[in-house]
C-alpha cells in the first residue's frame, strides 16, 4: 500500500485525501502549520497521525503531497527536501507552476480542474486530473492513482498546464466575474439579481451543450451599434465598467 | 377570447405564440415578410391565418405582438398604425427599446428575459417577463396573460428595463464570451475544450447558489501578482487578449 504524507490541511486538502485513501492510499501523515488543522484532517481519515513541525514529518513515506497555497510550495518543499528519502516523490497541486519550484529528483504535479470550496463536496468522477511527470515510472504511478479517482486523466507538459490555467482564468474566475458585475447593476438600481438567473443557467447550458461560440447573442454579435451606444451611454458614470464593455464587445465583434 | 394578431415569426414568436394559445388567447394571423415564415409559424397554431402583406393584416384584434427584431419594430409599427383600430394595443418584445418607438395610442412592452434558440424548447414557468405598461389596464390585462406562463412577472419602467438589459449583456453576452476566449486559448494550443466543461458547470452551479461576488477565486481574488504576470506573459502576442485579462483583473481587485 503506497504511504503518503499530506502536507497542507486546506479545502483542497480536505477533499483529496479522502479521495486517495478510497482509491487505496494509506494516507500515513497530516502536516500543517497550524496542529489544530492538521488534527481535524486527520480525523477524517483512517489511521492518520499529525503534526504541526515539520521536523516530525515521517521520512518514509512514497509520496509526499503539497496541497499548501501556490505562495508556500517552494519554502515548504526546501524544508522538505532535507527530511525525506532521495527515493521519495514530491508532488504539488499547483496549476500554475511548473516542477522547477520542487527540489526533489523525483517528483510531479498532480493538478486538479476544478474549483474547490469548503461546504461544497465535489465528485472527482468528473474532475479533470492534470499530470505532470517527466518520469515514466512517476507518471505510470500517478496515473493509476488518478485513474481510481476521475475518469478524466490527461498528462501534460508544464507549458500545456500554463496555458490550461489560462484558459480555465477566463472561463471560471473571469465568467464569474460579469456575473457579479451583473449583479452589482442590478443591485445600483434596486433590482432583484434573481430576475437574471434564468438567463445564467440557459447561458452555460448552451454553452457546454452546444460551444460557446455558436452560442454567442446580443448587441456586439449582431453589431447592434444603436444598442450598444444606449449601454456605454447607461454606463457613463461607470469608467471601468465602460472600459471593460468596450473591450469584451470589441472582441465579440473580432471572433464572429 | 383575446384576438392576438403576430407580426415576425422568428426564434421568439416560434416559442411566445403557442404559449399564448395555452394560455386562452386566439392567435388569429401570423405576418412575416416571408409567406413561407409566416405560415410555418401559423402551421403551429390553432385556427391561425398568414400573410407577407401587411395590408391584409387583420384590424380588429385586440393585442398586435411586434416579434420582429428591434431594427424592424419602428418601420413595421408605423405601417401597423394606419391599419388598425385606435383602442387596439401595440406590444413590442424587445429589451433594449422603450415604448417611445411605438406611434400607438394604446402600448405596452413585454420583454421575456431569455435567450431563445431555434432548437431549444425553453419552458416558460421560468421566464421572468418584464412588462412595460403606463397604463394601468394595459398592465392588468398583460400581467393576467404573463401570470398564466411564467410565474416571475415584473412591472417596470423604461428606465429599470433598460438597466436590466444592461446588466443581462454582462451575465448572458459577457459570461458566454469568457468562455469562447478559454476555448480559443485551447484550441490554439491543441487542448480539448472538453477539459474545461466540469469546471464551467461548478462556476455556474455556485454562482447561482452561492451568488457570485463570494464565489470569486483566482489569481486577482487572491492578488497572486506573479500568476497575473506569468498568465500576461502568456498572452503577450495577444494584445486583445491583454487588454481584456488587465481590465477584468483590475475589476476583480476592485470589487473585492
Amino acid at each position: 500500500m503506497l504511504k503518503v504524507v499530506c502536507l497542507g490541511a486546506g479545502r483542497l486538502a480536505h477533499q483529496l485525501m479522502p479521495a486517495l485513501e478510497e482509491a487505496g492510499c494509506h494516507i500515513v501523515q497530516v502536516y500543517n502549520r497550524s496542529s489544530f488543522a492538521a488534527q481535524e484532517l486527520a480525523d477524517k481519515l483512517k489511521s492518520t497521525t499529525f503534526t504541526a513541525d515539520i521536523n516530525q514529518v515521517l521520512p518514509d513515506a512514497d509520496l509526499y503531497f503539497l496541497t499548501v497555497s501556490d505562495d508556500a510550495i517552494k519554502p515548504v518543499a526546501a524544508e522538505l527536501k532535507n527530511l525525506i528519502s532521495a527515493d521519495a516523490i514530491g508532488v504539488h497541486c499547483s496549476g500554475s507552476l511548473s516542477l522547477d519550484v520542487l527540489p526533489f529528483k523525483r517528483k510531479a504535479g498532480f493538478y486538479p480542474l476544478q474549483s474547490f470550496s469548503a461546504n461544497h463536496e465535489v465528485s472527482w468522477r468528473w474532475i479533470p486530473l492534470i499530470i505532470t511527470a517527466p518520469d515514466e515510472d512517476i507518471w505510470q504511478l500517478l496515473d493509476a492513482i488518478a485513474g481510481q479517482l476521475s475518469s478524466s486523466v490527461y498528462r501534460m507538459t508544464d507549458e500545456q498546464k500554463s496555458v490550461l490555467h489560462v484558459a480555465a482564468v477566463f472561463a471560471n474566475n473571469f465568467s464569474n466575474h460579469m456575473l457579479t458585475l451583473a449583479e452589482n447593476i442590478c443591485k445600483e438600481h434596486g433590482l432583484p439579481f434573481e430576475i437574471l438567473k434564468p438567463l445564467i443557467l440557459e447561458t452555460f447550458s448552451k454553452a457546454i451543450l452546444s460551444g460557446p461560440r455558436d452560442s454567442q447573442t446580443g448587441p456586439a454579435v449582431r453589431r447592434d451599434q444603436k444598442t450598444i451606444e444606449k449601454h456605454l451611454y447607461l454606463l457613463a458614470d461607470h469608467p471601468q465598467l465602460t472600459a471593460i464593455y468596450k473591450a469584451i464587445t470589441n472582441s465579440i465583434v473580432e471572433n464572429s
